[in-house]
């Protein structure tokens, strides 16, 4: 049996174009010859979906693509995902489903039994658990067919009561497949790998494990699907970041072979490679999705929007990328040429908007209100808030969307003015800490110096007054940033971070100034998720609280 | 068995807080004589503690403070709420869990069983559900103990696959005791008293329900804790939006009895009212609980920020809120007139702020880039903008929080200037349509006028471009808040919107709005929540999509 593996990237509730997709993949693996060719999880109507899966209309059309597609499944078989109405009287109205189908007909269906329900995932608020699992005969073979986490419940620390394969290993398959929605963060390959590998291994089954690809707003699906042998080693990977489609052939002695060069990548990427890949799909296919171009962004000379303009340049063209300068009374002369050069260097669009006129304008305009009170962050906020009406005024006036330049450590410490730099359609390292922000910008310059050097090594300043540093108010980023890591992806309590080694007031001021900017988090853009922990919906604190602030 | 009921409002992570108000209690129903005191569901840390709960220093000190309740708990037993972690290996790590507490020590621990995780509601997030159900023998009583949902499974519809009450009824309990977190909504009062009722009746035993009290950021939680005899009939019924503790005797017969005069609201009151009532709570404990005394908005002259300074008027004290006009070339005079007529009705403070200079200095320093491009909507928000610079700059200089005026109707079709209007700590009216911001007016005035009637009568406008009317570009509000109740609250298709009658060009371009404006809601202030289906953590929709859009 030759099964085609179709790692593609869908477009969240957009029917015609996924179910062509799906179409034409069927298409392609028949004219290869191949016996069946599975798609991903929720693969119909794109995941994750979110509350539309509560419109019946939505689910209608998730069926009648379906049997669109079955139209067009006849000299092959094919898997795909959708949701399906759940027709016991009890429990959620819906089901995450797989179907079989098989000349024009759907022939079996899978509901997916573990589901998750932490950090970005919501299953549970749709879907009612499968509690009937049955293996699909195929071509004289015998396939467990399963949904993404079904496979996850490990042994140490099981979040789940039951595990799908113990109930299908009865049955006696000879190959697993799993049709997975499994996001990217960049330490998830090797977990996948080891969790998938280990499944193998337990069920003595080989395992063609097939993960969707492309970003849905702030989530990133990153492909890289996997085939592991009926020892739980790994024999194929997939491309990450990118669509891919692999054949593979199933014997009769439930081996697989294929006969294309193993594409498994010999040396794991660094985190920063994957980071770097995985933004520049989010902001790709941000835009294209979304129907638009052209982004606008602030350039301060700071490292932070130097890293973003070169990533969407990288992602868009430097010819959709607009820079904008927007300097101050505050603003350092080598900060206005970092940030020249650093247009220079990526060849893309900009403009020098001075604010001074407009701050001026607001504090004459307060003087009767301010009464010759002293400078202070009222002042700072209306340079900041002043630039992001100019920017959002470039916005409305040209149709561009202006890119959040906000890293997660100032994200973290609200160390950003709500409706000023905090402002964008989508935040591009708000999941980037900044000690990472500098590695990723050498990263950016690994074969030439596109990020002037000057903007990487001058110490972090806001310019929002005069001689301002980011260190004045903050601890210096390699300690803030430990702390942050601990408490946000870790989940540590101040003490055990003290116990760790960092200074008691540090850490307690750094957990509450967390604490205490969840209200200007709560207003930010998506931000494009990398890490395990991303702010967003991910991570949902409540802003009206009094703990640790 | 004396039995009272304290229906007490709690801050998330506060547990100093929260643990002195229980103790308190606990003695206040000692003196008067009570056997058993109940509070309610999770009160021990505040419900919704979201994301807190997966920090285990957070459940350690919700143990810690229950063992402080637990010293206590002398002569007299007590039930609170509080997250527990599950001690078995699968599974969630924590239980929603009620302690029973007698005499210094937990004498058992009831589970709840069915998790809501629909809405606003993500237990499942946290909570694994309780599979094990026992009566609790107090006093020649015994009691079935169950928390919330627990008591909601409909037998038409259910929504869980069991049902607690089935099999605590075997244990023959004579009482039920009901601890609850069920959020107001305006409909939400009867459907409480039928579905409690139900239970009560089916299975013959009365029923205290106890409910929590108070906001939590969006969240608002209206009491209303019901009693009900053995056949299903409301016999006593706690006030609603404030705190309040009642007593009940349980005789051997498993008959509930009360001295005080049963405060049962004889007549039910109406939607408008009850909206009035939350919104006022909901204000009020928003800035109590977050440390701040003093609101700020802007006062159009329109019926949107009227209705939002009378409200706030009355739950902070008008001495407390600072309206400022913000008139521009476009503002006409009736607008001013009647923003002024508003602040001398309610005596609260005001500032007059023109933004003529702010515009015009923005516009300046545009025409470079903007050459002489004709008036649109980027001079339309730039007018936004600036208001919204001005309030924050007045909020940064002197602490007040910014209330956010725009409606429900405005909000849904994305009527509104991101980073202008759409700015705010909190929204005061976000889940008000304008048809019902009307009403609210006109409620406010029920006694004498206080919002300027030509604010309630003349046409709703944004007064950004010369002589503009929300009917330029919206259907009249009374059509277009029918479409919108029934695409947002009742989640019908298109189809089924304009088979009710609706102009078909009209629902597709309504609900194309709708989804094309989810970029601007994602980053707009948390909206208090009255109705049973608002914009915020209970809405959850696709950003990047292509549904009806």
């Amino acid at each position: 049996m030759k099964i085609a593996l179709a790692q593609l990237n869908y477009h969240i509730g957009n029917f015609e174009s996924n179910t062509a997709k799906i179409i034409e993949h069927i298409k392609i693996a028949r004219t290869n010859g191949a016996d069946l060719v599975v798609f991903a999880e929720l693969c119909v109507c794109g995941y994750p979906s979110r509350d539309f899966l509560e419109f019946d209309e939505f689910i209608e059309l998730c069926e009648a693509s379906a049997q669109k597609i079955a139209k067009e499944c006849y000299g092959i078989a094919c898997i795909i995902g959708l949701p399906t109405p759940n027709h016991r009287t009890e429990g959620k109205d819906l089901n995450n489903s797989a179907y079989f189908i098989e000349e024009g007909k759907v022939k079996a269906v899978a509901h997916k039994a573990l589901l998750p329900n932490y950090d970005i995932f919501d299953e549970y608020r749709y879907f009612e658990p499968g509690t009937e699992f049955s293996c699909i005969e195929f071509k004289g073979h015998r396939i467990a067919l399963t949904i993404c986490e079904d496979l996850w419940n490990t042994i140490e620390d099981p979040l789940y009561v039951t595990r799908p394969m113990d109930i299908l290993i009865q049955q006696k398959p000879d190959v697993m497949i799993n049709i997975a929605a499994s996001p990217f963060t960049y330490n998830r390959d090797e977990d996948r790998i080891d969790i998938l590998g280990d499944n193998a291994k337990r069920y003595e089954l080989p395992l063609l494990y097939l993960n969707n690809v492309g970003a849905q707003t702030e989530l990133i699906f990153d492909g890289g699907s996997l085939i592991f042998d009926n020892t739980g080693k790994l024999i194929d990977e997939l491309p990450y970041f990118e669509e891919s489609v692999a054949y593979y052939n199933l014997d009769d002695k439930g081996k697989v072979t294929f006969d294309h060069p193993s594409t498994i990548r010999s040396i794991r990427p660094s985190d920063i490679e994957q980071i770097h890949k995985g933004i520049i799909l989010g902001i790709k296919d941000y835009f294209h999705k979304s129907g638009f171009k052209q982004a606008i962004l602030g350039l301060s000379g700071g490292i932070d929007s130097a890293v973003v303009c070169a990533l969407a340049a990288e992602a868009l063209g430097a010819q959709n990328v607009m820079a904008v300068l927007l300097p101050s009374r505050f603003s350092s002369d080598h900060s206005i040429k970092d940030a020249e050069d650093l247009v220079k260097n990526l060849g893309c669009m900009s403009e020098t908007i001075a604010i001074k006129d407009v701050t001026e304008a607001f504090e004459n305009t307060l003087s009767p209100q301010f009464k010759g009170l002293p400078f202070n962050i009222a002042e700072e906020n209306i340079q900041s808030r002043s630039r992001a009406v100019l920017l959002m005024a470039m916005c409305n006036k040209f149709g561009y969307i202006l890119l959040n330049t906000s890293n997660k450590s100032e994200a973290a410490v609200g160390y950003g003015t709500l409706y000023g730099d905090m402002c964008g359609g989508i935040s591009v390292i708000g999941d980037v800490y900044k000690t990472q922000v500098f590695e990723l910008a050498r990263y950016i310059n690994r074969e030439k110096e596109i990020i002037p050097l000057n903007s990487i090594i001058k110490p972090p300043s806001a310019e929002l007054r005069p001689d301002q540093k980011d260190t004045d108010s903050l601890p210096e980023y390699d300690i803030l940033d430990k702390i942050l890591k601990m408490y946000i992806e870790g989940r540590h309590s101040s003490t055990s971070i003290i116990k760790a080694g960092y200074d008691e007031n540090t850490v307690r001021r750094v957990i509450r100034l967390v604490n205490l900017a969840e209200h200007k988090r709560y207003q930010t853009p998506p931000i494009l998720r990398v890490s395990p922990k991303a702010f967003g919906m991910g991570r949902r604190m409540p802003i009206v609280g009094k703990y640790l602030s």
